[in-house]
């Protein structure tokens, strides 16, 4: 019924970049020397959403560089149409590879996922109450059972276990089926074991996933079960401290995979901890990941836990925890306070409207935020969220709002319509993570951290293009029907990290 | 790492049932002669939901009568394993086709869509404002479409419209794909349009869907638009009738194929039309359909046209459309008073979560409903829901339910759990579409819809199942991320319809 203008000319395009990039300190916007050996063309339409009420289509060529390992979009070319056009508009050499898009599909800015939870993923799915029964009943059992031979997943185990290829089987599989979601860059939470985490960071590394690893620290010996939790605010600093070592020395870059200080949550960790976890991030520069006012039971306990300060946002910010490099998880019950106190520290929040939904949360007040300066992206939260897709969780936000909007005296400016939700997955995760003007588009200077969007057959495909509708009406029915069956191929760096 | 014991020896099992089923007029639950040529056997888990909060895990067989074209269920053994053994509980001939659902796999009866609208089809995922406002700009330019050359669909048209060509592509495509997400009987709305809505009952008979096929009644000139409308109630009146003509013409049974009075909603139709209608629907024992309090804009409306009926519900009931065979879909906005007078006059509800979210249109309190004694089954509502899937409906119908019970105090009891939304889904559809006792469960004497299930194929199935996970937890999470990938086999009265 569609039209199909097929032009694969590059499918088996060479992996180029290296999987241990190098040590890399230069200016990211290097536009010269574009007749590398490591360059590669790519040819078709783009999608972008450069800001959150524009989604730009264009047609042409962008030109991107891998000869040092990093896979930047040097040159663009718009409305070129066939591979010698691109080549020579981009002045690339000839015999450049082009990687050609067809009529069918799209390039799109690789998904970002500001909160996602790595060893949860086998209980996407399973839930019991609240967040913390559910934590209880659930969440700690399966993350102690990465690295705790004694974790009650095993008190009915037949056979031997064995935690860490439970970890290996499980991060292995996350990294995949996150990459084959267009999920090039994650903020992952691990466990408090020491040698999971750094496994999780290799496995990144290996299957090319740009990513953020966070060893939790769950240093409170009340809140914590015995069977998972670190043994003193010193043996929780010690343990963040090895994984650090170990993701800085498989990419001293920090380009692909870089350590983020994962203080779990308030009610996990204590004063002595958050105050050394503070130091360390502000002394190495790192970036920090918390979680904050995601249920109302969990805001009484810290506020019970921590009578001295202002609110759940203030207990991180006393103890130096709130900075720009900051991603705070959830922000559903924030206050009007709080949230101009995230403004005024520059800290960000992943929203995880999937999530909150699912565990009965609540809304996050998105529209709230982002009038008040606070950066928004986007988290899968899995498994709290039910899915570790992206394009899932930019539906459910989407969803939530429309709700909130009916809720809030049929307000339609709280809506956060498709271009906005596609924007907060790509852009705002960019600015979540520390990645503005490097990821999240096409232009000169960014990563060509990209997925490439197949849509109009339905025989093998879960979306129903009939054949008459345009580009926008498109792009708004993969949003809402898409799934993995619409990523042939995803790119980070430059390099081919999946393929459909 | 899931240990494969697969069993499949029926894959090739004829299609034994005639896509004209016979007139049949005696008992449901005949459970004699069970050696006839057209008998199947199935053999394998059987997973259904018999209460709101029972999920049925059964292993055993099931031996189908097609015989009279019906495929019922005539007789069941449980905690039998074997063909052999199969065939020998159940008293069948020797080479009685045994249908086998191996290892990783289950059966489920069949989803029921409680609420769709075919011709919205090509519109999924296409929003603009709330219900009204979408309506007009989406909704009946769409409609028309696919009856009238005229529509505005077609204003930039290069070539020449052949509206029913459309029909039959779009119709064609909506049947086929509700059977591949394991829908096998649909309530749907059609058209204005007699021809369109003819051919699709004609499809859904000819593909092997049950199906209520129900021409939109809209007559009203004031509201509805000209290129859109009946020319009067008189118009309606016949038009409807030569629907009902045609869907008894071809299916004189009703078994698979039966008409249903649609008045498409309160503001489309007049008082002459809504009385002639319910004569109708009253004279020949049919079903009616109609929306009711979906967006408080048109409750406003219908209050506002209708000031002599006390409410949305009651106009229905002041023209005699509120009977015990009435789908009502959506529901959000029904007073306490509203929900008692449905409840004493034996209507449902087709809950309709998805688009209730999509359009902003609040959440249905459920729970409310069901406690009233109201009958609620699920409704994917293409496309004002943004999926033809009810597992996708679903899962919606426990998130809303999820931010519902938080709004409301926290209150657990107002969630609508895994368990139970499956059972509205199947169970409660039944009831909805006067199919109680026949469609939802594998009781003799029940009609053999129903859906394979497999599940634990991570490389070629959207549900992660890691190996250790029991079949309640596997039910779970094929409930939040199962999709038509998970769907292996439909069948229909018996006959297979649908194979992945």
């Amino acid at each position: 019924m569609v039209s199909i203008f097929t032009l694969v000319l590059g499918l088996g395009c060479a992996v180029i970049a290296s999987a241990h990039p190098p040590n890399y300190h230069s200016s990211p916007d290097r536009l010269t020397s574009r007749a590398n050996a490591g360059e590669q063309i790519f040819l078709g339409r783009f999608i972008s959403t450069p800001t959150p009420d524009e989604l730009l289509i264009q047609q042409g060529a962008v030109l991107v560089s891998s000869a040092d390992g990093r896979g930047v979009i040097n040159a663009v070319a718009w409305n070129v149409s066939s591979p010698a056009a691109a080549i020579t508009a981009l002045g690339a050499a000839n015999g450049t590879t082009v990687v050609t898009s067809n009529d069918q599909g799209f390039f799109f800015p690789g998904f970002i996922d500001g909160h996602i939870h790595a060893p949860q993923y086998p209980n996407l799915g399973l839930f019991a109450g609240t967040l913390l029964d559910w934590l209880q009943a659930y969440t700690f059992p399966m993350e102690s059972s990465l690295g705790n031979a004694s974790s009650p997943m095993y008190a009915n185990s037949t056979t031997t276990p064995d935690p860490f290829a439970r970890a290996q089987a499980v991060y292995a599989h996350v990294i995949d089926k996150t990459l084959s979601y267009g999920t090039t860059s994650a903020a992952y939470y691990a466990t408090v074991d020491v040698p999971a985490t750094n496994l999780l960071a290799s496995l990144a590394l290996q299957k090319g996933q740009r990513a953020y690893i966070g060893r939790t620290c769950m240093d409170n010996q009340e809140y914590n079960p015995e069977y998972y939790r670190d043994e003193s605010p010193e043996d929780a600093l010690n343990k963040t401290l090895a994984t650090i070592k170990h993701i800085q020395d498989i990419d001293p870059s920090g380009e692909l995979v870089a350590p983020i200080i994962t203080p779990r949550f308030a009610p996990a960790v204590t004063n002595q901890s958050m105050t050394m976890l503070a130091e360390l991030a502000n002394n190495m520069s790192l970036r920090i990941q918390a979680h904050a006012d995601e249920n109302v039971g969990e805001v009484k306990l810290v506020a019970e836990m921590y009578p001295e300060s202002s609110s759940y946002v203030g207990v991180y910010d006393d103890h130096g925890l709130l900075t720009n490099r900051t991603i705070l998880a959830h922000g559903v019950h924030m206050t009007d306070a709080e949230i101009a106190l995230v403004a005024a520290r520059g800290a960000g929040v992943a929203h995880c409207p999937a999530s909150n939904s699912a565990l009965g949360s609540g809304i996050c007040h998105v529209r709230k935020l982002i009038d008040a300066g606070v950066t928004v992206g986007l988290g899968t939260d899995a498994a709290g969220g039910y899915s570790a897709s992206v394009l899932e969780t930019a539906r459910q936000a989407f969803l939530v709002s429309r709700l909130l909007s009916f809720q809030e005296g049929q307000n339609a400016s709280l809506s956060v319509p498709v271009t906005e939700v596609l924007y907060l997955g790509t852009m705002g995760g960019a600015k979540l993570t520390g990645m503005e003007g490097r990821l999240g588009g096409f232009a000169p200077g960014m990563l060509w951290d990209v997925q490439e969007i197949q849509l109009g057959n339905w025989e093998t495909e879960p979306v129903d293009i009939f054949g008459w509708e345009n580009w926008h009406d498109r792009v708004h029915k993969w949003v809402w029907n898409g799934d993995d069956r619409n990523v042939n191929r995803v790119w980070v760096g430059g390099r081919l990290v999946h393929q459909k």
